[in-house]
């Protein structure tokens, strides 16, 4: 049976049996910081009561170029094709209602079918936007129109191929697949891609490589555009592909124009990537810094000198005591909480977590190296079962936003980088704007950030914030928060987006990012490939 | 006082007073394996009797751009910056005439004076050839003048700004800056940049950047390409600047657009790169590998394993015969000459360069696990004495090649790379390719191959080339022999270039490498960034 995917909540994040509840102490804490929650139910309790715009008809070519089976209209699908999962987009699920949905959700089999599907809405005008996961939490999916009429989703669940070449540590991966999908191909083969995003469960390949994402064991594996050997694009206006080789002084490097492009360019319907075997041991540990500074210090000091365990993240102190509210000392046995609490008693800490991922030796040997920066730097070992409780959830992350909107909350994440010199700088200037523009609009809240991608010359910020809930003005409320945190990002010189990529909302910030030349060569690259400009309008250039 | 460097052969490589002379045992091995050789003369003494067409009359304009004190028109400017140092560049220069040379050469004294030479050469319509070390070997600064009757060649040796951020250990370094003098600032600093290419002496910081260099320690401290942490453009059309941050998902990545430019689209006045801290421990080893396909063998299982030292090469049997007839068994002492000749009794082997870089204990424990690897790949120690003997003569080989010249020989090096699965066809491909045309042409020579560079998913393959020059007709017969390796190398699928870069000589091959639509993306940001198409023509794209 040929379908789109309709295995998650349409309203929300996976798995629809999924609903976790906070415990006594986890409300507790949150009453106490944002204040009492108004309850936010769906308005629409099914797809069928949704409300959107019907759809406009498609051209017979349409149909004929992938087949009438290929082709689906019913509200439900339109309704999983009309939005990515950012907090924007579920607080309009909840709504019940959105401005804008496809006219119809497209899915080819292979690349002729695609091209195929290119091929007829370049010459029709029809707007294209590419389909993976559905779970950019930016705004990239949203059906914006552009100047057409006309727009479909074009969903690459179709493309699924997996080709790995042993000896070469290389796989050719079709962008639908999801990430465990791709693992699981590869885990036949004894390789792994160790590309972990929270959104690993339902994101795809396509995506990955188009909006350069990063997983939570890029420290080690590196971020899926460093893994990437060679890429394809499928443009209404030709075939891009780069050769298989492992690098090539051939000019500018076409390969770093496609990865990122965000569907703006056209449609990735496969991407060649460097593996690696299967990791025979993983091993996952919590550690307790003193401060932030000092858990950033000691990140730095191993980026620079032995290098990197798989998974190396430190909470800030906001975070680290917001966290262990919800989520432990379960988790922490014996000993070790005795060591938390030390710790705590101390001042407030920064809680790590260090995970190491391959042979049984190289993990041993490893492990001592980064042990010895971890104490050197005043950190305190608290076990490996919390590292394994951090382990077990580490996707839960959007159930739980599920959850708390749910209760009436606002919930968002946000994420930049720098140097380590200026990263103090940007973490402290972030962090204040998000709370002052929280506070004077009314909402106090909680106002979290962890480091959890580190090089040797700088490291990302992940900021979460949740706050009450503006009803009845949502959308507007984080548009303020959202402002003032990029202002500040863009103020302190740091990149508007280390992973989450630009989509709908980080376009005003481009000219920031890229100056005006830089814009300037990104639409004439746009022109030359989509001159008709139906690939994903209104997405990454102003 | 303010000039552009006069301090290399005019008709050769670097210092004009290093000139080595083969030995009677070198001399024995080249007569046997390519024959007697007839002495090719320079036909021109000194720069003044060099033939070479009058400049054309440049504008007041560019006059006041930049001073009067800073605009050279002198023969011998513009012989020194009429030719990269290519073989076909020296052929030229040995026949003591070149059809064409730059009107001036102009050497601005910062970023202003840089802009301001571009507006006015736009305006103008007077073709620009950026000029660094001017080492290029594939035409990168070939005085071509594409549809301009005037052209300059852009000296960058007043752009040598140096500033360290020790914190977040990277350095914005002026492009003007040579490789030695970029390395003693840094050293002051106590970084380094480990970039040490067969050039490094003469070649620039804005050269590696505009051709993505790649060093014989970039296993370990990875290509140029690999370094750069942001980068700025210098173009007609505008200024391009990329953040300096460790890493964005903020779209396709703009820097490597610039990084490997080759001149085409503007100028890069300065980059900032990742650096090291100077690593107190330097030990380099010889080692014996059973053949070429065991030593290769050797380098992928420490690339997919515990990782690559800072150098680590694999000479083929053939270059391993020759140059141990050139430069060895001197070098080898005691036991190991007795390892050697052991290993060499049971058949031809594969003579292995091997360097570690960095604190004493990192090079402890990195060189037991390479070790290990060797030793497992059968493998034979040869000592440090043969390791040091390469690394006193890193940078000869463009000195030896003035000398083979000299007595009639064509000396000729190219390089590609492919994936661990098919490196070997590619190996036995072009060495094929090289050897049949010299043979078919009457010169049958030495064909020689290295893998010196190194990644988990491939390696590159640099060629060697020396036969009898066919006389009166030296361009010619290289170009036959050109051809047959660049066909060589597109039929396997390799890159027509790993780190040589484009220039003028591999223009043809660009189509296969990035295929048509590749192209047309290319000369679409060629059109944006240099309207006027002053920026370097003739070179990149077709």
């Amino acid at each position: 049976m040929i379908e789109p995917r309709r295995d998650t909540k349409w309203w929300g994040w996976g798995d629809p049996a999924t609903l976790p509840e906070l415990d006594d102490e986890a409300l507790g804490v949150l009453r106490e910081r944002v204040g009492d929650l108004q309850p936010w139910p769906l308005s629409a309790a099914d797809p069928g009561e949704f409300v959107m715009a019907n759809p406009q008809p498609l051209p017979p070519k349409l149909t004929e170029a992938v087949g009438p089976e290929r082709i689906f209209t019913s509200l439900e699908d339109r309704l999983r094709h009309a939005s990515g999962r950012g907090y924007v987009d579920l607080a309009r699920m909840r709504g019940g209602k959105l401005e804008g949905g496809p006219d119809a959700v497209v899915l080819p089999a292979d690349v002729a079918q695609l091209r195929a599907v290119l091929d007829v809405c370049a010459e029709e005008g029809i707007a294209v936007v590419p389909f993976g996961g559905g779970t950019s939490v930016v705004g990239g999916v949203e059906p914006l129109r552009g100047p057409h009429a006309r727009l479909i989703s074009l969903d690459l669940a179709g493309l699924r191929t997996v080709e790995v070449d042993r000896r070469s540590l290389t796989a050719c991966l079709g962008a639908g697949l999801r990430g465990p999908e791709a693992e699981q191909a590869l885990g036949r083969e004894g390789v792994t891609l160790g590309h972990f995003p929270q959104s690993f469960e339902y994101a795809t390949i396509g995506g990955f490589a188009a909006t350069r994402s990063a997983g939570q064991a890029s420290s080690g594996y590196g971020r899926f555009d460093a893994v990437v050997s060679s890429v394809r694009l499928v443009a209404p206006k030709g075939d891009l592909e780069t050769l298989e080789t492992p690098h090539t002084a051939a000019g500018p490097a076409l390969r770093e124009l496609i990865v990122g492009s965000e569907g703006v360019l056209g449609v990735i319907p496969d991407v060649t990537v460097r593996v690696r075997p299967v990791p025979p041991q993983k091993r996952y540990e919590a550690w307790m810094a003193e401060s932030f500074e000092a858990g950033a210090e000691i990140v730095r000091g191993l980026a620079q000198g032995p290098g990197l365990p798989e998974i190396i993240r430190v909470s800030d102190e906001e975070e680290t005591e917001g966290s262990l509210a919800v989520s432990g000392p379960r988790g922490f046995t014996g000993k070790a909480f005795d060591r938390y609490l030390g710790v705590r008693k101390r001042r407030g800490g920064a809680l790590m977590i260090v995970g190491y991922e391959g042979e049984e030796e190289s993990v041993s040997r490893r492990r001592a190296l980064t042990v010895r920066g971890l104490r050197a730097g005043g950190a305190a070992y608290l076990g490996q079962s919390a590292g394994s409780s951090w382990e077990h959830g580490r996707y839960n992350g959007p159930y739980l936003r599920d959850t708390l909107m749910g209760m009436g909350a606002m919930v968002e994440t946000l994420e930049t980088s720098h140097t380590w010199t200026r990263l103090g700088e940007l973490h402290a200037a972030v962090a204040g704007a998000i709370r002052d523009s929280l506070a004077s609009g009314g909402t106090p809240g909680l106002v979290w950030c962890h480091l959890s991608h580190a090089y040797a010359d700088g490291a990302s910020l992940y900021f979460t914030f949740i706050s009450r809930r503006r009803e009845g003005a949502e959308l507007e409320q984080w548009a303020e928060v959202k402002r003032a945190a990029s202002e500040a990002i863009v103020a302190s010189g740091g990149t508007i987006t280390h992973h989450h990529a630009v989509g709908r909302d980080h376009v005003p910030y481009m000219e920031a990012e890229v100056g005006k030349t830089g814009l300037d060569v990104l639409r004439a690259v746009k022109n030359e490939l989509d001159p008709a400009g139906i690939m994903n309008p209104g997405k990454l250039l102003p």
